[in-house]
């Protein structure tokens, strides 16, 4: 699995969440979580959770940065959901490491009771991906700012060092499941 | 999704760990977590992680809360690791909640440097199981009384909680994957 | 998994079979079986069964009842045929336990020898679905008013039943699935 | 998918449950419905549902007539459990086609209030399978004989006929799942 | 599993890559292999392999005979990619056999260094398909003419004779998975 | 994916074939194919074809190459039939490019009409597996000595580079699937 930090400035506008978008912009042909900073702005045709559709919700941000997860290796609802939470609560450890403190529901990370974070976790025929937005900063929500971790340096280094916490993460339960007896049964 | 909290004192051996034991002593007949705290002493027969076995480590603690998650919804590996490492998550949010900082390697919790839990997953062709156990004392690893939640009433609380928390993540993520829109594609 | 039985007439065009219908339509984040009663005349781009395009067949009935049911758990095409026949067994089974003899073929049901139903099952990346239609009154194919169900009670006490039915048998399923042992072999 | 039914008089002893039993006994390469009458037994060890076990239930008929489903297209437990119902329709149709009303409740059939029938479902890693019997003689449960279709001619065209109805059920969903489009979606 | 050998001139434009084109045109509803003869020039809204997209590579031939092989019974990307490279090994065995070596890198043939064939697979939500296609003749690529196999007869031996190997090799496949036991674990 | 051709002799007794094998005897957790010359005798409760069971065929070679190959993405039995089909071709291109001729039917390979291969393939609730054997030296079937590969640094190549094709097919097979585009729909 792979993690590529884009170096420029990306505005995330839905259309990332696409299946096979990484591979069509950066070439790769592994599992990948790509990295990148810019205005967040999903237009209706790229909304992927109903409820937002439904409710005219605006996913809107001036800045964020964004996780785009995408595996080949399922296209299991239920897998790319538990992995989305897995890397909702992968996040809220990365914060807490560096001294922030967040409450996790569900997808959601809340930053002194204001909503820091977007997510949304969906399949195609061919693969599963999420995406995982923090907002940098915000007049309404939640971000980073706020949290002290506004500056270029934090902002680089949250964006490389989450991006390899999963990509561990991920290698470390691929090891795992391969010494593993199966169950016996009553 | 079922959470139940054994009242009385309750040894693992190992053999909880078989498919359809929850539905074998309770009667359980939903996708269940089962709480319970007494001594743990795996035997070798009931080992399913194999490096224990190779190592001929011993899993053993005089005191332990158990944790035995069972899933019927899919028999996939991948699954019920990616529900381990949540779990492994959700008690770590849990014990920071309650003021216990532990660092998170995995599916294992360390207090001080020290593993506080074990933990181990795998399939059968009829169920996902998990377990997950926390050291209340132990002479050599991490633990509860250590974390100064040994008491009665923190050990309680933190089984009943715990159990409550996992329930209310896996049925949360179940409403979560019925609003989600498929993944266009590039 | 939820039935509910929408109280105003609803007419059925084909675009109900669509994924998410049910989210969309009425919040609902369950497994579900929607009822409602109102005029059928499926459009070719909501065709599912290519049979019908082929031959340019009209789905067509001025007063139907209609069951719309949707499952998150499996995109397994083998899965949604299987329960889209029991469905019509068990509507069979309903007709039968209120005087209407009929005979079923696959997912048809016949009444004197005229086709009493329509049905169709499919699935996309995120759900599976059925459509199983009975004609209240038609000029061609058999209905209820033939079988002297017609009258608002009747199909009201019918529509209300056999979703009833339906989810029952999903949930004694889903309760004998965790209770069996997986296969020896020979 | 091929049906077999067995000339001879054959004892089930629940050992028939086993994965691969129809190629070792008759070579058979395909799905397969194997159809026999004889006594049943079942013994402890061959019990697939722990209710049974639990309860210390002893599943025993002197003259039964047994179908043997396995198929080997998937492992799913939803899937052979699915499949179980519908067979159990199919039986319950065939007894209503040859003048004998049962009422079904979920695998089992009641002939005036008796239970009629017993059946068990389950996989194992290569296969899934079914049994389900039918009492032809029972002291004290529901049979053949009190239907008025006791006698070797109606028994054996019982055993004929809804072993080929199964087969045709299953030959023509996969026929009908291959005409179908995807679903769209809202 | 079905043969279908097109007796005319059929041009491949992309389109045939479709889900449910082999039902839609001829009515099968089994799997199938469908081959047949004439121009090959695949449009960008049916280019399935991105790396095509992005390089805006032409996939044109004057005569190609192409092969479309549709299997419904799983949706399994890699299950397809498998099947596909098999088929490739088929074809190479196929040329051997009538004395023609290439040699074979993933899905492509070469013939004295020259790429003699095309292949791309990919899923739907409701079936896997293949194309493979190979060049009768090319005034760039490898090509059956070059090969001594330009002529009528030939070409038409080979569009039956790989179409029923491959037909063979799968029906044998799903004859060995069904006498073959679980794996025992150490 | 790891190949590991070992240095020493090493027998095959059947029980290679258990899943974990790999990783218990050396700690690979990576899917893996390992390589070792040495007699073959399968005991009896270790052969995983019942065909070979019930013509109590005994499968032994006193000099054999073998390959045991093990994944642990999928335990879908089509795919592991489908890997090993695919592995068999590959063995005989091998074979073909030093010069030896084999004619392929299944999963088995013959030399001048006389079987020169054994190969079996199954899964447990973990993983799937298969093993395929080349005779070094036979007094009545097929073998290296001879093709003219008999000797020690023939033998030790063919080792080397099929278990290095395999390894190479099955990571173009995972880059390639992280490319395509899914199936448009008729």
């Amino acid at each position: 699995m792979k993690c590529i930090v884009l170096p420029e400035k990306f505005d995330y506008d839905g259309s990332q969440i696409s299946s096979l978008w990484a591979y069509n912009s950066f070439g790769v042909q592994e599992d990948s979580i790509v990295v990148f900073r810019g205005s967040c702005d999903v237009k209706i045709e790229h909304m992927i959770d109903l409820e937002d559709r439904r409710e005219n919700e605006s996913i809107w941000s001036e800045d964020m940065v964004s996780f785009i997860i995408e595996h080949f290796d399922s296209t299991d609802l239920k897998l790319v959901y538990a992995r989305q939470r897995l890397f909702t609560a992968i996040v809220r450890e990365y914060l807490a490491d560096v001294g922030v403190q967040t409450t996790r529901e569900g997808d959601d990370l809340f930053l002194k009771g204001k909503k820091l974070t977007v997510s949304i976790a969906s399949t195609s025929a061919v693969s599963q991906k999420a995406h995982f937005g923090i907002n940098v900063s915000h007049d309404v929500y939640g971000n980073l700012e706020e949290a002290g971790l506004g500056d270029e340096e934090n902002v680089s280094r949250l964006m490389q060092e989450i991006g390899a916490r999963y990509v561990r993460e991920f290698e470390d339960i691929e090891k795992d499941l391969r010494k593993s007896r199966p169950l016996g049964v009553v």
